[in-house]
């Protein structure tokens, strides 16, 4: 048992990534319902891979099948689909914030309401969910589940508001943090995004049928047309009588997270109106503008540094090679060899191409640094390979805060750059040279002329603390203390 | 897909046969309290073959394992034992009455309420529990299962009361039927049996701990002691100050449900002090003295008939002799061959002994006849090996009302008995002669002069259609057409 | 890991019983062979619960199923069955004697031949199947396969003979030991038993389509009827051209295997013309005579014990009473608990019925004691339940010597009765009173007047000594050191 | 069932990719023997992903893992490399060229020899292979697989000479065709490259430990150096007392597959000092200096096309671009949508970057058109993206005949190349223009002057029609209809 472990464990840069939280999808009105969700969900599959579930109402009964696992294994099965039966579903992939990954908590979270069946999926987290479940509990509520998400639906069945959507309302207002919902009803599609707009959620139109989604890549998969992004702090109601819109809060100007920009959504997903590949080719570009350094080749650390690297490539007039080369057939554990072999320094994921590397000067592109455990390790075996100079250029800022809306960050304390500075981080990786993107330069890249101090126009609390809502559960006590008693072995 | 049907659909003599329930078992302060209760479980294994479960508490935290099968299945691998740490633990067996056989309606049913853990399993079945569910709905309860049983914890997290104890009993105040309940919380090990004690329930005691279980079989295997029985409407509370004992109802006399006698129990377990074997013996012999008949053997239906065939052989001094042979290897599913095959008249689970039968008059014995199909099937198969005379004989009284306390009956209009004479039952069967014991000489056979009609001994409503109980959710409409709108796939 | 263990190992009165090595079955002509295989193979299940296969031949190809594990779950799917096509099958079950329990040993092995495909099924045991191989391997042979029975599929293929019948009858020639063998070409279903007939094979006809196999239980589940058995030394050939029979050894008296009366064949089965179960009585009967007792009662261990226990019970007038419960639910393996619940003595298998047993002076029947391990622990469970004497019957002679023709019998200085005088043995089990039944006396059951010394009727080595052929791989050297060098995983 | 289909069958650019044949790694002398040679075959996984297997010898004992699926889900289990025991082991991946993918196909093969057991793993195809095999089986030979490698076995098995080596020389001078094989004795690590070595093998080292594998990249994974590559001819033999060769061919040149260079091999791998990266780089700047276009954007076909592409971008200064973005997370299977989702045009593994298609004159690179299949789906995709105008470009010559040689090709009449003309197969595609790099360009690419027609510096038939060895096998007759008639289930 010992000697088996995550092959991230071995050797793999992405060990060190952020990840994220979750992906949504629900559509409304298609004889294919499930099966488009299917497909919506595999699109979306870089938004979550532990899990995955798809309630669908048939006009007398939901139905849904959760599992865990990729959306190809758990819907590979064409009778898993066919028993999916209806018209309208939703659907969810998880990567797991708050809640172990075990089956109860796998998305959507369907339950029998006064009234009929309610099914939803969250993309987000909430800032007050612990809070709420404490006094529901408090109250006599008892939980399915230790996902956050299952507050709404405690707060929706305990409305006494008489229409469903009043009651769904309800709910928000009493919630905080980020969110973007689907849910369905016997009768309706929901969808709902945060009054800061900090999750994503998208509008789409297949042949007159209505699909809500987290990217628009979600759409292109299935061929389906971009309608238009969920407003920030919008509720729409889709229903045979057509679309609604609600807009229960104040209204404030939008805060979309900066992370889906970056690092989480797909390169082909337009957000805005341009193309997330463009905006990450922007950044490198700007970063070359900002850091530039004399070098023979530009080496993107696969595949989150590439569109980055081209950019700076492009930028700077220095070609760009693969200088390392991705194993496509990694599972998910390997051995790990015993300590004679762990001390070859073996690489499952990645293997330096030292003919594009040796006797180099290489700038070595990727999209951040969260623990820099797995940039040293990059950097170490660029010059294994026989890198003359390494320049590591991160095409984000610094991370310097924890994240609480969704986004798997570490303990404030294990990232790099709350903990070291610039030279220490560089004398950490072990490159040549370091440099960061500044956050006016992301900005920039992002089209702004510059971050607007006093009404900034991204989330951004990674890089500069200002955290957009209040931390209701954070405040006074450890969220993880909190957490239920009960440890389910299935 | 079409080809594949249960083993019974072929040929099984027990295909027809009543379904027991459930099966509890509980322990408190003994290290090893998972592995005790896999035990005892498995010893109640004849009480429901489809799923199991187990929860434990070891002092901090709640840990449950559970999972459609077999106990030996389930809790083989000693790496599950040791995750359900703890020394107080509860485990059931299962074959559904109320609720799919579905993971998330496999007991202990868990949750956390205000003031910590709380985990139930329960034998029985409530006859309002569609009723309070409703109610609890209408009232903002969501439901993790479609099983009755989560009403009482529903009800438990919603009294006032300011003690578990209190709102325990609370609880059970607000339900009907019949319920023999294990329960642990992060302090105690509590039990209960409804008023009428119809569910059986008893106490044991291994080396000073503590055991609520459903039958002596299960003290047996691990070599408890029986200390009593739980009356009839008693609650007990079992934590480290001792065991304490409420009686929260007014005093009736007990109904125990005849069935456990006839049917359900295992032999070898201890029902008021006399071994169900003996009583299954006395029943067969008191059938001899009621429905004698000139054989030459006598033929037990396997493995139910068994004790009453010897009793009802040794009472009348024809020799008893084993005329049908049970394979023990069959699964659970089997080809259902080609039509061609089928007209063969396969037999996958029995097979007659000619050597035995071939020339003889038989009696053949068995405990009950429940839809009749499997009967002829069986009275065919000894014709067919060449018995010369087929004289029935069932060690219970015609099965003429459906149960509603937890026993898996079909609709009234499928039992035999409901719908037939006794000789339309002898022509449908196909036997010689068909004899039942009278209702008058089970009683006897069960060490009563007789049943008191004013106030009957047992709970036997299947045979009179007596209920002892109000019948709140059948009373205006179909408890089927209740049931959740959720059909789950996994 | 290592807190699992066989069930047997806890407790389970057939942990110390003989294994049975094979059983085989084939058909000839009918559209549904494959199905029939498998309902024959389920009868056979006895025989053999290590693995299962089938081999069909559908005109143009051979087509192939096997698996570890249970008939009624390798051929459950009724995809399996369609995909083994074509009118002719044999298959196979198998408790391994040779070779270990891999996928690669599975019987019927195949192999294609200059000529055709040729797949046969051996229950036996080749006592010159190691020095066969060791010949062929030095001549270049490769093997696929641990299993003895390739050699057969190496001598046909060496065999330098025109016509395939030609070439098995020349293999057989070359073979020493026990064997039926049945077997398919493209053309033909052969059989084959040894010399003496040392192990069973029958024929049998299902409206017209020929059938082998080794009891009249297989012939009985599909409805087939008995037509003979395969004399000793004789080979069948059946084609559309119809039955031929050869008989190419000189002939001489048969000797079968005596343990198939006392212990391996189904109950049911009838051999010469009487049923096995009335065998198995009549030895019951001759133990009564021969080793009477004064008691209450008389206790079958189960169920291998029961048919010589009712047979002493009627001889005796002793009644015959169910002392010993078996629960019909064990999976294969189970949790072994800590050094704590292990000095439980807890009973898995089988429990006391103590109304039975307490004060009672009890005669227990068995119809074995091979290491005796298993007889002292039933010996102890009845006392606990209360026995006041136990007088332990053996419906066998006590074993003395190995088996080498396909019984799994352990070494001979583990054979209790190769080690310990009479009253030593009664002192190991702890028995009030023990014996067993004369080797003249199991002859008488058997219709004979006694055994004949000269010319012994049965294949009967364990109780006497008398190996009725040569022993070739015995003597020199230990076969184990002989096999595979080769441990496969998977 | 009929619903489930392979991905592929959806969407998939690499479904009309050949399929390389296999991958080999063989360890001597390092007590991590089986460990290293898992992560050696992981480094392989590109060779082929249907099935995987190690054999290794611990001084006594040979000890054999074979899976279907991947490396790093059957090694991934730390009991199973600890069963593979010794200092020496072989492994072997696989994607089946001649039989079926069945276990007993997986290889590395093993037999026990007179003498002693014999492991090998064979990368290549032999071209008369069915007509041993024939001549074997008529000799009384029985095949435990389907594989032509098992001839080799048989070969050995039977050679007369005395020594193992010269058995294996005997054996390798019966065979014709392509071949990597390496093979374990009780002693002996053994390798041997057919005599124009076709298929590659590399001579490493690891700390002293000898090491034999296809290619470098299995070498770099575990920090073994390289030290040469087995000539063509070669017999290298390895043992405690060192590496001994053998040359028992006649001396030819060699002339190694040139897909190897273009197609199979890692681009981080060396073959004769240069990287693959960097001549597949060559080609793509030797093609856009043959075949020149004025466009915007240069789009590799992702991941074959990328370093072509890259090589054409900078040979022709147009920028390069991902235009296709490829989704990681593809499981093997997908739900196949009913006919009006499939009309979608759902697209599982790849996706059009629109942002950097959409208005563009783009030319699109890949290595080479098979069927050409894909191709026109992906020349669509960049259409429907907005592409003003496609360019294809192709880095390898037209294939036009089919591989003997291990390599998985469609017959010659779905070789698009092989019925159509440029312009045919342009408008086939629906390219704006389409380009193939001309076989002197090819061989330019590969640093000589040009393809020297008296004497090929590689074998590259499928583009030439120039078949390097004799054909036994093809000659005559189909060789489908020559394989087994057993098709075996499991």
């Amino acid at each position: 048992m010992s000697l088996i472990h995550d092959a991230d464990a071995v050797f793999d840069p992405n060990a060190d990534r952020l990840r994220e939280e979750c992906g949504v999808f629900g559509i409304f009105g298609h004889e294919d319902a499930a099966a488009l969700t299917a497909l919506g969900l595999h699109a979306l599959q870089h938004r979550g891979q532990e899990a995955t579930g798809i309630v669908s109402f048939d006009g007398q009964r939901f139905h849904t099948e959760r599992q865990l696992g990729l959306v190809g294994d758990a819907f590979s099965d064409a009778s898993v689909i066919e028993k999916l039966k209806g018209k309208q579903a939703i659907g969810h992939v998880r990567y797991s914030t708050t809640g172990e990954t075990i089956l109860r908590n796998v998305q959507p979270l369907f339950s029998e309401l006064h009234g009929g069946g309610f099914a939803v999926a969250h993309n987000g987290n909430l800032t007050n969910g612990l809070t709420l479940r404490r006094n529901l509990v408090r109250d006599g509520a008892i939980y399915q589940s230790t996902s956050d998400t299952e507050v709404l639906l405690h707060l929706v069945a305990r409305s006494r508001k008489p229409k469903f959507i009043e009651r769904f309302i309800d709910a928000l207002r009493q919630i905080e943090g980020a969110y973007a919902f689907v849910g369905i009803t016997n009768k309706k599609l929901v969808g709902a995004r945060d009054p800061l707009g900090i999750r994503p959620l998208v509008l789409g139109d297949l042949n007159g049928c209505p699909i809500l989604t987290s990217e628009t890549c979600a759409l292109d998969i299935i061929g389906a047309k971009f309608v238009r992004e969920i407003e920030n702090g919008e509720v729409v109601v889709i229903s045979e009588q057509g679309i609604e819109s609600h807009k229960p809060f104040p209204p404030v100007a939008e805060r979309p997270c900066i992370f889906e920009y970056i690092y989480f959504a797909r390169p082909d997903s337009i957000v805005k109106g341009r193309s997330i590949y463009e905006r990450r080719k922007a950044m490198g570009a700007q970063l070359a503008l900002e850091a530039p350094t004399e070098a023979d080749v530009i080496v993107p650390v696969p595949d989150s540094g590439v569109p980055a690297a081209l950019g700076y490539a492009q930028a700077s007039g220095i070609p760009f090679e693969l200088g390392i080369i991705r194993n496509h057939y990694v599972g998910r554990t390997f051995i790990e060899p015993t300590q004679k072999v762990r001390e070859l320094g073996v690489r499952l994921k990645h293997s330096a191409n030292r003919s594009v590397v040796e006797g180099k000067r290489i700038v070595l592109v990727d999209d951040s640094i969260v623990r820099g455990t797995t940039s040293l390790k990059i950097v170490k075996m660029m010059r294994e390979a026989g890198a003359r100079e390494v320049h590591f250029r991160i095409s984000s800022p610094p991370i310097t805060h924890p994240d609480y809306y969704g986004i798997d960050t570490p303990d404030q304390a294990k990232l790099l750059a709350a903990t070291h500075s610039l030279e220490e981080m560089r004398q950490f990786v072990g490159a040549d040279s370091l440099a960061f993107i500044s956050v006016d330069g992301l900005y920039k890249a992002m089209g702004h002329e510059r971050r607007d101090p006093t009404r900034p126009q991204f989330t951004d609390h990674c890089f500069t603390g200002d955290y957009p809502t209040s931390l209701t559960d954070v405040v006074g006590e450890s969220a993880k203390q909190q957490m239920s008693l009960l440890a389910e072995a299935g």
